[in-house]
């Protein structure tokens, strides 16, 4: 029988990774139960990440009360893996736009403090190793809440902690690295970033990425100035340049900070998330690869994992095929980047919003549908298929 | 390369299925331009009959001015095939629900006056057969407006001609035959049924569908009583027994009144369809079939032509998939009438009337993927496939 790896996206706003990928699972076990489906929910790095690798990997969920974008507690989770050699934290779980309600929002106060917080929760538990997927964030303070959370000290001109969030940085004049907590010394960080944004000017965290955020344009000119201002501090005190990282804005700048207070690598989030979960491995000896998202569009920010694992699907020569909520206008384009066939997952016409609604239902038939195909084409089972 | 037969039934009130086989064409040749589509559209009988033999058959279309169900005069088509040894008649064309506005229906007055016409303009040709699609009829009139057009007189007790349309039957009291156009006796007419119901009684003509062209509760039963009266009078002056014809109630009785009066041959309308369009001479050396309908769903009545497609073409182990406006909830009865997999052709959440003015954009990307899938599952072109 054929072996199927299901190795979708969330459906953003409607079903995490995890569960698509179970659904798909579920869809082509109805075709014929000793069909082997392997489960490898994918992420870009963004939100997602830490229900993607924690699924995927068999990992553990630790929750830790922390401080939200605008510091008040709230339980959030971080997962861990390998008996507890590495930490995956999300970003957003913690300093997430998704913490904050649209009328709440407040770009110039928001702060990755509860970040940290995980990041602390996690050496606590001895981790050697923490991944960090870095997107969808609140924030714009360049990852200073969360070197706050570890012991790093922001100081302004009188030598006073500045206050939280990315408002502040403008007065930053002194970073006071002795009360650091050492045990990152002992740990490695790497970031899975999606966006690869420098961290100043027009391409920057908060020309950006700020409006979405909350901010008035002057606001983003005074976070812009607070960045740059964090820019020469970590420049003379900590001697990193961050000028130039790519991905230095990610999540508000945090891509930066991330290098900057815990020598942290930034990497292709999705790539990262693929490496992590294992995708190759799943990948050996299968015959059909099914991936998928919301909206699937080359032309947007969005598909870029179900693109990674197209990539690497047809290395071996797999057929890939995406089942999507939206599929793009821009098909050509995604079967030049190795998907084989999109399809959607609503049978009839539907409201958006029961497309959301129904998807659990939806997305088990439309593999079916991809399944009976796949096998009846391939003649892999002549008068078995009903 | 691959050889598809696109079989398609019409997307009702959408695209007539000629036109649906051609966008098919067009969205398979988007994935190799030497894929050989033969574009087969089918029927079931009823509306869409005439659009798909022509199409199917390469024959011509000729207009004739006739009468609609209320009498008024209106163009209306015929096609003959075979250098105009066969005419094919839609009944829907003449005297069908679609002549007649909703606030018009009036099914006690309307006639098949028409569909005699069409008939008398087919013999005016010189044809040798008739094949007469049924279904979508305005009518209740058990084929008497057609048998007047034919010569017939359908006399009341006063030796009075009757009026058009089934409210007048009841006062039938005789069939005159004698001024009948003899040429009728040197044609064979083969009727295409889409229904099976009997002329009289609870599955009858008039209690089934009367209702449905303006009937109340009352003109139903006068109905009733005027196709029992037809039953009786065809008995006595035409001895021919009309009462256990199997389909003798589709089209508001015309079924029992062609055989009545015509001496005509009912059939199952698909299936009669599918051999007029030599459907098994396309599925020679073909790979797959791509059938469809705007709503595909076996406990309706619609959806019966693909399922006759998908018979015949899994006589010959050939992969069946079934391109659909909306799929209905009961795929497994689908797959064990022979189709591999059901796709719709919308790509995203779109409102019915979306569906509908976009169907033809829709179709050939659904098409496209389809074959896409179909050809990397086959790995029947490695690599080539972009």
């Amino acid at each position: 029988m054929i072996c199927v790896v299901a190795a979708p996206n969330a459906f953003k706003e409607c079903l995490p990774a995890s569960a698509v990928a179970r659904l798909m699972a579920e869809g082509a076990r109805r075709v014929r139960a000793d069909i082997e489906v392997r489960e490898v929910p994918v992420a870009d790095g963004g939100d997602g990440t830490l229900d993607a690798l924690v699924s995927a990997r068999g990992g553990e969920y630790v929750t830790e009360r922390v401080l939200d974008p605008l510091g008040r507690p709230i339980p959030a989770r971080f997962g861990l893996l390998d008996g507890g050699e590495t930490a995956i934290i999300e970003m957003a779980e913690a300093s997430g736009l998704r913490r904050v309600a649209r009328e709440e929002r407040n770009a110039l106060a928001a702060s990755t403090y509860g970040t940290g917080q995980l990041i602390l929760a996690a050496l606590a538990r001895g981790v050697r190793r923490v991944v960090i997927g870095i997107g969808g964030s609140a924030t714009t303070d360049a990852g200073c809440g969360m070197a706050q959370a570890l012991g790093y000290r922001l100081l302004d001109d009188n030598g006073q902690e500045l206050p939280p969030g990315g408002g502040a940085l403008e007065r930053l004049a002194r970073i006071d690295s002795r009360g650091v907590d050492r045990r990152i010394e002992q740990v490695s960080f790497h970031v899975a970033c999606d966006v690869w944004n420098p961290l100043l000017g027009e391409n920057g965290a908060a020309r950006v990425f700020a409006p979405q955020k909350g901010a008035d344009a002057e606001e983003v000119e005074r976070l812009e100035r607070g960045l740059a201002r964090f820019r020469e501090v970590v420049q003379r005190d900590l001697q990193i340049s961050v000028e130039d990282i790519p991905g230095g804005g990610a999540a508000g700048g945090l891509g930066a900070g991330l290098c900057a207070f815990l020598g942290a690598i930034n990497m292709k989030g999705a790539e990262l998330v693929l490496d992590e979960v294992r995708l190759n491995e799943a990948l050996e000896g299968a015959d059909l690869v099914l991936t998928g998202e919301g909206m699937l569009d080359v032309q947007s920010l969005a598909g870029k994992a179900p693109l990674a694992v197209a990539r690497r699907a047809k290395v071996s020569g797999l057929v890939v095929v995406a089942l999507v909520g939206i599929a793009g206008n821009n098909l050509s384009e995604l079967y030049e980047r190795g998907i084989d066939a999109v399809f959607p997952i609503a049978p009839r016409p539907v409201s958006q919003e029961e497309s959301i609604t129904m998807a659990s239902t939806f997305l088990p038939t439309a593999t079916e549908q991809v399944i009976r195909l796949f096998l009846a084409a391939g003649r892999l089972s002549p008068g078995e298929l009903l």
